[in-house]
C-alpha cells in the first residue's frame, strides 16, 4: 500500500436536542471547525464522504444537501450507510480513496438528526436494523438484543449488575467533564441501579441516548499532512469486518466475532497489539457493549470485562483510557456522527488537547464502533509521530 | 495511481416487478451469475459493496442483510447511497478500495425493491429528493424538475416533442431485445405523443418506471485479474462531480453541469475524448435527460441533441450507440442497481457478448449515470485490452 493518511483537521458541535439547527448547518458547523482546526481554506478540500443513515431526515439523499451547503460543489462526494457504523464507512472509503492517490485531501462529515421524526417512528425505523424476516417481529429491538448478551456474559462469566453500571458511572464521570457531550453530569451507582427497567437487566442507565450532531475529521496524504500541518495524527490501521445479522447464527452471545476480526486486522495492519493503547473510543450504546468491546479488542481477557471496570482499568491511570470523552452513553449517538466523533476525540487526545480529560502520554488510540447489533464492526488504530 | 482495475464477471437479474423474490433474493441471483460469469468461487471475493437506496426496504442497514445472505460474512462491507446513482459511488469506492491496495477482488452489488412500499409512500419520498426546504415544498417532483428542463431546451434550441419521443422508440426497440428488461415491447412515435401528460410538455412515454432489480460486476486489481480471466474490461477513467442540489443556483436548466465535470475528469483520466466511445449507457431517467447527456458527454454539440436522436445517431450504426440495452427507461430503474446494470451492458458490449444488441467493434464503452436532479453525476469509461 501507499503512504500514510494523516488526520490534519478535527471539528465538533455539541450533542443534544439541536432545534437550533437543521441537518447540514450542523455538517457546517463542524466543517468549518475542521477547517480552522487544519488551518486549511476550502478551497483545499478534493471531496467530501457523508457518514448519515438517511432514513432518519426529512431530506432525502442527504450527502448532496450537504455538499451544497458547504459550498463544496462541483467536487465528488459520497454518503456510506452501515447503520451506527456510517461514520467510520464513510472514514474507511475516504481513507481508501487517499491510499489509491485518487485524492489528496478529504473531509469527512458524520451527521445526523435524530429529533425531526416522532419517537414511534424512530423505534419503528430502529426495530428494522434487526432481521426482519426472521428476528425483529419476535420483539428484538436494540436493547433486547443487548440484554440478550447482558445476560449471556453475566450467565457465562459471572458479570454483574453492578459491574455493567459501573461502565455507565465512568462515562458519566468523563462526560461531565466533555463540553461536547449530552448529558454533563455525573450519576452515581445507587442512583442507576434503581433507575426503570428498558430490558431485564438492563435499566435506563445502561442506555444511551438518540442525539443530534456532527463531527468533521480532514484527512490528507501523506506528502500533503506533512506539507499542511505539523500535528499530524495517522490512520496506521483499519479494520473492517462482520457478523451475521440473525444473533443466533452467531458462535456466541458473550462477544462480537466483527469485532475481534476488526481489531485482528487493525492491529496486524499497524504492527501493534492491545497492550500498546493508550486510549480508546468504544462502542457503548448499552454497557454490556463497553464490557464486550474491552475483551473482543484484547484489553483484557474473554470474560474479565466485568472486573476490569470495576478496578477501574480503563478509568484514566488503568490499563487503557476508554470512553474519556463520555462515550456514546454521555455524550449521545447521533449514529452517522458517531464513529467520526470517536476519531476526533482520539485525534485530540493524541495531540495531548485534551485538557482535564487528557490521557498521559497517549501516542496510540484505538476507535471501535459498531454498527447494528455487530453486524458490522470498524477498528482503528491513530498515531503520533 | 496504481495499476489498473478491471472488471472479471458480470452478473444480472430480471428487472421488474419482482414479488418473487426479497432484495437480498434479487443480490443473491445477481452475485452467483457474477461470480459464474468469471468463474471464481465465493472465497475468492475479499468485501462487497452494496449500492442502494436504504429508505425503501423494510429492512433496514441493507448491506448487512446482503452480506450475510451472499455467505460473505466475515468480509467487510458497506452501502452507498447518492439517490439514482448510488450504484455508481459503489462502483466508485470499489475501484478506489482495489486502486488503494486495500482489497484485491471486489464484489460490487445494485439491488433495490422498489415495490415493498405503497405508491404514495414511494411518491412522498421521491419528492424529497429535491431540497426540501425551498424547492420541493412548490411541487418539485422529479418529471417537474426534468419538465423545466425540457421546456428550456425547446425554448433555447427549438428541440421538439417528437424528438424527445425518438428517444423513448429507440429505447422501447433495443429494450424489447434484451432479456433483463422490464418492457419488452416497441413503441411507436404516434402512440407515444397521444400518452397520458405527465408534467408539461412530458407524457407517460418520456419517463422511466420503477422497478425491482439488482446487477452485481466482480472488481479486481490489474495482477488478479490477469491471474484470473482472459477476458477483463478495465475501468480505466472514472469521474464524478456534484452540482446545487436546488436548479435555481445552477447556471442553466438546459444541461448538468455535474455530468460536464465527471465526463471532463472520466476522459482525461483515460485519455480519450467522447469521439472514441463506441457504446454508452447514459441515465434516461425521461427522455430529456437522455438528450441532455448527449451534449454533456459532447457526443453533438450543446442544443444539438434534438436531432442527434431524430438522425438516429445513437442507433446501432450511428455515432455512438446509445442505451441499446433499453435504457432506464425500457430496462426499468431499480434505482441502486441502475450503475451497476450499465457496468455490466457495456462490459458485455466490449465482450462481444450482447447478441443482436451487438454494437460493432466497441473497444471503448462509457456509462453516465446521474443521482437525484443532477446533484451527483458519475461518468465511468471501460475499455477492452
Amino acid at each position: 500500500m501507499k503512504g500514510r493518511v494523516g488526520i490534519i483537521g478535527i471539528g465538533h458541535g455539541v450533542f443534544g436536542r439541536r432545534s437550533d439547527a437543521t441537518v447540514q448547518e450542523l455538517a457546517f458547523e463542524a466543517f468549518r471547525s475542521a477547517l480552522q482546526d487544519a488551518g486549511i481554506e476550502r478551497d483545499a478540500v478534493d471531496a467530501s464522504v457523508i457518514g448519515s443513515v438517511p432514513e432518519y431526515h426529512k431530506q432525502r439523499s442527504l450527502a448532496g444537501v450537504v455538499q451544497e451547503y458547504l459550498g463544496l460543489n462541483p467536487k465528488p462526494t459520497w454518503l456510506t450507510e452501515v447503520a451506527c457504523a456510517s461514520g467510520s464507512a464513510a472514514m474507511r472509503t475516504a481513507w481508501m480513496s487517499i491510499k489509491a492517490g485518487v485524492h489528496d485531501v478529504v473531509a469527512v462529515i458524520g451527521c445526523q438528526k435524530m429529533t425531526e421524526l416522532s419517537t414511534p417512528e424512530i423505534l419503528a425505523l430502529m426495530g428494522r436494523v434487526g432481521e426482519v424476516q426472521w428476528e425483529s417481529v419476535f420483539g428484538t429491538t436494540f436493547p433486547a438484543y443487548y440484554a440478550l448478551f447482558a445476560k449471556r456474559h453475566m450467565h457465562e462469566f459471572g458479570t454483574t449488575r453492578e459491574q455493567l453500571i459501573e461502565v455507565a458511572v465512568k462515562n458519566h464521570y468523563y462526560g461531565a467533564r466533555n463540553p461536547y457531550a449530552l448529558f454533563r453530569k455525573e450519576i452515581t451507582l445507587e442512583k442507576a441501579l434503581v433507575s426503570e427497567e428498558v430490558a431485564t437487566p438492563l435499566q435506563v442507565y445502561d442506555c444511551c441516548a438518540n442525539a443530534d450532531g456532527a463531527a468533521c475529521v480532514i484527512l490528507a496524504s501523506e506528502e500533503r499532512a506533512r506539507a499542511l500541518s505539523s500535528n499530524t495524527v495517522w490512520l496506521d490501521g483499519m479494520g473492517s469486518a462482520t457478523a451475521s445479522m440473525s444473533v443466533l447464527r452467531r458462535p456466541n452471545l458473550t462477544g462480537l466475532p466483527s469485532a475481534e476480526a476488526a481489531a485482528a486486522e487493525a492491529y496486524r495492519m499497524a504492527g501493534i497489539s492491545a497492550a500498546d493503547v493508550k486510549v480508546a473510543d468504544v462502542h457503548d450504546c448499552f454497557t454490556i457493549a463497553e464490557i464486550m468491546a474491552y475483551e473482543d479488542l484484547s484489553f483484557c481477557a474473554k470474560g474479565e470485562g466485568g472486573p476490569f471496570i470495576a478496578d477501574r482499568q480503563t478509568y484514566i491511570g488503568g490499563k487503557v483510557a476508554v470512553n474519556v470523552d463520555g462515550g456514546l452513553k454521555a455524550k449521545g449517538h447521533p449514529i452517522g456522527a458517531t464513529g467520526v466523533s470517536m476519531t476526533c476525540e482520539i485525534a485530540k487526545q493524541l495531540r495531548g488537547e485534551a485538557g482535564e480529560r487528557q490521557v498521559p502520554d497517549a501516542d496510540v488510540g484505538l476507535t471501535h464502533n459498531v454498527g447494528g447489533i455487530g453486524q458490522y464492526c470498524f477498528v482503528q488504530i491513530l498515531r503520533r509521530d
